[in-house]
């Protein structure tokens, strides 16, 4: 194979997957195990070209697809992997650093720690914090938390709101700890008051929830978890990325004072799967966690390696795509990138808000709608399917107050007024026919 | 920025760095500190073209890169990201899958479940299994492990012997578990008949050790876990990708009776970072130590969601690299890689057997030589620091019964006979030589 043929190929595939993306269905459009009966039931016994895996690409593999990069991805929280970070991405493969000790990649290693604090300088968070990659918030809250159990032993508990992210409780199921549940007010948010700190070694407080993108109180959390000893861990997992924009630090007011705090670049901020951002002032509790330094690993150099930090020992080079999209757009960038999702959001939540028959179903920080249409949980959830099977746009749903309600994010930096408009269209149509 | 022209400037920068990377000195010549004082200590406030990142690729980070992808990286297990494999993660970036459920990626979900069906075929493993990939084999472990406690929760012991990887200490710290370590034979074999499974949940037996490549005997401990009832977590995440050959499979005898395996196509067969796979035969316990479906998560179809068998719950595209690397090598591609990196290795272990004042310390089932120069472990040390400095080549090193010992693993399917006779020219060199 020629690597530059084959390369152009691939790029050119690229690109051209981008420009007709929006054109795609957004939901695939298969049922279960069609794309698994359509592919061969063994392995080739002989090498095939390059090219004929850019044919079944085309062929079998993208109507199976569901399009996290069509502007008109409204699901969960949208997301855009950037064209920057996409290249990224092949330098990095084309690197193949791995991160074990500091010496097995010092690239790796330094460009990590610089980026998170690039990174940390933008969205306002102290000075002096330590930062590193993980794949996903599901990782980063386990570290973290599993940093908390490692600083107090003795305590079991973690406390989240009823609508902390499922990774929460995930997370303590792994590390064997109790999940105590605090109470929300009507606006989603994690009552203070309420707090029950007995046994406990970690709050869980979320800025922007998976529902509804609520901001739990995080002053009086950490107040409560000052006067306690208590680890705090603030899952901003999704709403992290937007404290880019001054105008919005008041929804961060507290996080500094965070134990540990998680944000997902590979949600709002431009960068391909698999970026999620770990800080945290207490390092030497996450390296009592995790650090295992076995003969093999012994070197010369006095460098701990950001291994010791993580539940994994091998690191994949994913500071790049990250070093990368901050460059390729700056701050001003990823501001404008913020700015316009959440006023796309808002044009959204106005005219769900002016049309009789609909209703807003949850105050909106940033830039997810929570909506329903008038009628029954039943009729909504029918609504949610017929809207997705059109491959027009993809929407989620969750529960609030026991209530089917649905979710339309803004978060692809490829999302246009027009797409926002064709939403509206589609749900406004899909609500008048009768299943 | 045009996607287009950057993309084929990154291509070039790739097939011109991987063209080049076997003249950069393989271990990083930098200082601890040296790269983060040559970034800028804050980010971007505008845009930089992506030119400048390419640019500063080339003036500023290389140097700090360890290169895995040297023909002359023997350090560890050295790997591979073929070109096949760098390209597919640029088309994996391209499309930004997620998984979460089903439905958010149809197309990651079973095309995962296909090459992990693909690659059981090629290595002789039993049919059925239920597959699925981690980043690293400490999740893979981890996810085990974490199985074997949900089986047996009252049994808080895992047992495997002194040279089982570190991550196998690792995630039972995670886990809350303890490590019972077995005593090993004069071959660094874990014994199965000093195995004492009292309040034990699993065994991990490992074939193809990180220290030596020792085998532990897999169908003994198989027959004590079955008497027991004890889960048996297979470790073979160098050795395992080395059962594509026919010949070879003798060293994986039992592993059909594990109750879990896991193999890195990451370390030997050709596929860039981030790509570790996990089979089981008892897919209901990963179920049950995992799954958890939030109202947010709920769907109408039916589907088990790879989620469920998972620590995390969002997904990267990870099939896309290795289903091509399989498609674009075949079989006979793997084996020839698999056999030429042994046939190398063999050639090494000789050269050393036949120098007076030189050592084997160990036997050599795989690609990997433990060998020694007369004297003392300081001796040893020096030696290979000194080594390493030239930039030639990048070794590293094991204590075997206590004893320094140094370690030269053939893995990049880029070293050649050349590289190696390169490889003791220098070691014998710059033995030679008098610090």
């Amino acid at each position: 194979m020629s690597f530059r043929d084959d390369g152009a190929a691939a790029v050119d595939w690229v690109a051209s997957y981008l420009e007709r993306v929006g054109e795609l269905p957004v939901l695939a459009q298969v049922e279960p195990g069609e794309l698994r009966a359509s592919l061969p039931a063994s392995p080739p016994e002989t090498a095939e070209p390059f090219a004929a895996v850019l044919r079944d690409l085309d062929e079998v593999l993208l109507p199976a697809a569901t399009h996290w990069q069509s502007p008109r991805f409204f699901a969960y929280f949208a997301n855009t992997g950037s064209e920057p970070g996409i290249l990224a991405e092949l330098l990095a493969a084309g690197l193949n650093q791995v991160g074990i000790l500091w010496r097995t990649s010092p690239l790796l290693q330094e460009l990590e720690e610089v980026t998170l604090d690039w990174l940390a300088q933008l969205l306002g968070l102290p000075a002096g914090l330590h930062g590193h990659l993980e794949d996903t918030a599901s990782m980063g809250t386990l570290a973290a938390v599993a940093a908390a159990r490692a600083a107090r032993p003795e305590s079991r508990v973690v406390v989240c709101s009823e609508h902390a992210h499922s990774s929460v409780e995930k997370a303590c199921r792994i590390l064997g700890l109790e999940v105590r549940t605090a109470p929300v007010d009507d606006a989603f948010r994690l009552r203070a008051d309420a707090l029950d700190l007995t046994d406990v070694c970690a709050v869980v407080a979320t800025i922007g929830t998976t529902s509804t993108s609520s901001i739990d109180p995080v002053p009086a959390i950490a107040d409560e978890c000052g006067r306690s000893g208590v680890w705090l861990h603030v899952d901003a997992a999704y709403a992290g990325s937007a404290a880019v924009c001054p105008e919005l630090r008041d929804a961060f007011a507290g996080w500094e004072r965070a134990d540990s705090v998680v944000v997902n670049p590979h949600k709002w901020l431009l960068t391909p799967m698999g970026c999620s951002a770990l800080w945290t002032r207490r390092p030497d509790d996450l390296r009592a966690a995790f650090s295992l330094v076995p003969e093999y690993l012994r070197v010369r150099e006095d460098v701990a390696s950001l291994s010791e930090y993580s539940p994994a020992l091998g690191r994949q080079f994913r500071a790049l795509k990250l070093w990368t999209v901050l460059r390729c757009y700056g701050r001003e960038g990823l501001q404008r990138t913020i700015r316009d999702a959440i006023a796309l959001a808002a044009l959204f939540e106005g005219w769900v808000r002016e049309e009789p028959g609909w209703e807003v179903t949850a105050p909106r920080p940033f830039s997810l709608v929570c909506f329903r249409r008038g009628g029954s949980d039943e009729e909504n959830e029918a609504l949610l399917e017929r809207v997705n099977a059109t491959g027009e746009i993809f929407i989620s749903h969750t529960r609030l107050n026991g209530r089917y309600t649905l979710r339309l994010a803004v978060g692809s930096a490829r999302t246009t007024e027009a797409d926002v408009r064709r939403a509206w269209d589609v749900l406004r149509a899909c609500s008048a026919v009768k299943p």
